[in-house]
């Protein structure tokens, strides 16, 4: 029987991972469903090597148009295709890597229709990490680490009892501008944003991890997957991104997953789990070749939105949703080229500063406030230009 | 309940830090019974702290004098002496901390008798890897590794499918002369041998690890303990001995165990498997302090007794027992000042490649070849001399 996949965001960096990791092994995976924004063209390559029977679509007139092209699949737009294809008939597993908050209500529909997660989109965890965690405790679905970072810590993890657990380092590689002084970054463009020196990914994360927002919506995230209190979780700088992270425990010993810097092999450790298997056409980290692993103290003055993220962690509630929004749009903005690098920070900084909770909070109040983050910050765009 | 050790060796390196655990952690462990060679000084320490109920010792002198101190004392000399300890009522696990060949019977007995083993001495399975497993097997007994290298490949197998496991990579911190051509080891001598850059040990395993036999003896030992091929072990050269050793899986994931290098954690895993606890004045290894790790290809022409060590375990059967016979009577022989450095070499080639195999091996024949070794060994130093 094949493991049937549902892959939400087949376009992005990590939804071609993952069709690479489903092409190379298709005696293994069958994709039944994808949802993609809007590379139609290979929305429609995918369509013809994969034969799914539902795709998530961004609009109406996409509906009808992929409709006419390929009557025998179900096309179905917008939130309602997401979760179409997050619950789709027959399928074992959801992999979510659409970007930003609109992974959320699509994970949580797969969670309760009893599908396995395979998450790499953390904004999910750190907007509704309760209700999602919880969800999953009570349908007995498990919720399996995409992020790097995260699947190395679920695999050093695996055997190991969690009360043993001292610390979870979470290795930072400091992002595209990691030598700069704070006053360098005043200037900086977003060609050079977008230069990782050690991974290649989407825009959004890349930025992402030059301003340090990215490692703290990994702390978000880690606090939740593995229940840990922020006190437990350490970043530590280390430039060459080749061990992913690492598990303190008790006794003293500290045990690390490294290799190369591929995708396909947490992508693939999701799919497979609790299994593995050969990971076709790796990039081979072989360790008969000299190499050095340097780790540093992350200057948390240079990163100021890491303690930030700490911090609103610490807080909980909405306080990480308002984060996360205002960095999504902000993070927009300047892809955009209407902010500057270090407009970045203040607008998270404004949004977080002036949030006021409210009590008794819901989903629906999360995704509320989610909205309006977004649109104070939008408003406060326009104000200044 | 308290868990009841006993200790083979309990006067040398590993048996001080093995007291060290048992001593911090007295609510958990009881010391039921250990031996020792000649430091009666410890002995008698040990015997008024822990309050054993049977003691090993030397001779039947030695026997004597005890026994009139210590009145309720069973004191038992000689090998006689080791299998009682090994196989006291009550232990549940038994450290083998012995040096050298003659923890072979004890350990046997004490698996024989349904006792767990924490396996500090390498001896026995890089000459009886074959009886020491299947006797194992056949009594459900665990074997549970002391060396850091083999408690670290242990600990990241937790959880681990060993079929997934594509490659164990054992590090080697390259020992004392390191950084020594191997004309300049003509000349080198035994104090500048005895300072490990990064372990503090026993005088033999120091030798050991500088002529990188240790590291051979260690490729054995694993290959016994982890049932892997000798093709699928690889060794790398790291000077920090930080990370202990690390394993490679179909995937291209590295797991690894890291941490300072403190004898006590292996102890204290192995005592305590699969649970953990706080290890108590551990050397702390602060992953927020900087610090660099290197990893570099070993150089197998300078150090041809890891070549030797993989070619003697291929071969199998009393292969691998030469080899170790004629490495304890030659590194006691150089500490002693009878032999230069590199006469360690010279004696243990020429025992090896003397070496006529026996057909249909027994334990007994294998213990027969390891004496006679010995002998031959001698006898060329005399003839030498």
């Amino acid at each position: 029987m094949k493991k049937k996949i549902s892959l939400l965001g087949a376009t992005g960096s990590i939804g071609k991972s993952t069709l690479d990791v489903l092409r190379n092994n298709p005696e293994i995976f069958e994709l039944v469903a994808f949802s993609f924004y809007s590379n139609i063209k290979l929305a429609k390559e995918i369509i013809e090597e994969f034969h799914p029977l539902i795709v998530g679509v961004c609009n109406q007139q996409m509906v009808q148009m992929l409709s006419l092209l390929y009557p025998k699949i179900k096309f179905i737009a917008k939130l309602e295709g997401l979760v179409a294809v997050a619950t789709a008939k027959g399928a074992d597993i959801v992999l979510t890597a659409v970007a930003g908050s609109v992974g959320l209500l699509p994970t949580l529909a797969a969670i309760k229709s009893g599908k396995d997660i395979a998450l790499a989109n953390k904004e999910t965890l750190v907007m509704a990490g309760e209700w999602i965690m919880q969800a999953a405790r009570k349908r007995c679905v498990k919720i399996l680490p995409v992020d790097s970072e995260h699947s190395a810590i679920f695999q050093v993890l695996q055997g190991q009892d969690i009360k043993n657990v001292k610390e979870l380092v979470i290795t930072a590689s400091g992002g595209s501008f990691r030598d700069l002084t704070r006053d360098k970054l005043k200037h900086v463009t977003l060609e050079s944003a977008l230069k990782h020196p050690n991974w290649s990914m989407g825009k959004k994360i890349t930025i992402d991890s030059s301003t340090m927002v990215n490692k703290g919506l990994e702390v978000i995230e880690a606090h939740w997957l593995f229940g840990m209190p922020y006190d437990k979780i350490k970043i530590v700088l280390h430039r060459e991104s080749t061990v992913h992270s690492m598990i303190r425990l008790v006794d003293g010993a500290y045990l690390a997953q490294l290799g190369s810097n591929d995708m396909r092999e947490p992508i693939q450790h999701a799919l497979t789990f609790p299994n593995r298997m050969f990971l076709k056409n790796e990039k081979i980290f072989d360790i008969a070749n000299a190499f050095s692993l340097h780790f540093d103290k992350l200057d948390e003055e240079r990163f100021p939105m890491l303690p930030l993220a700490f911090a609103v962690g610490r807080k909980a509630g909405s306080f990480p949703t308002v984060f996360n929004a205002a960095n999504e749009v902000a993070v927009n903005a300047f892809i955009a080229g209407k902010i500057k690098y270090l407009e970045i920070e203040e607008l998270i900084k404004r949004a977080v500063f002036k949030h006021q909770e409210k009590e008794n909070l819901t989903l629906k109040m999360i995704i509320e406030i989610d909205k309006k983050t977004r649109k104070k910050v939008c408003e406060w765009m326009r104000e200044k230009l």
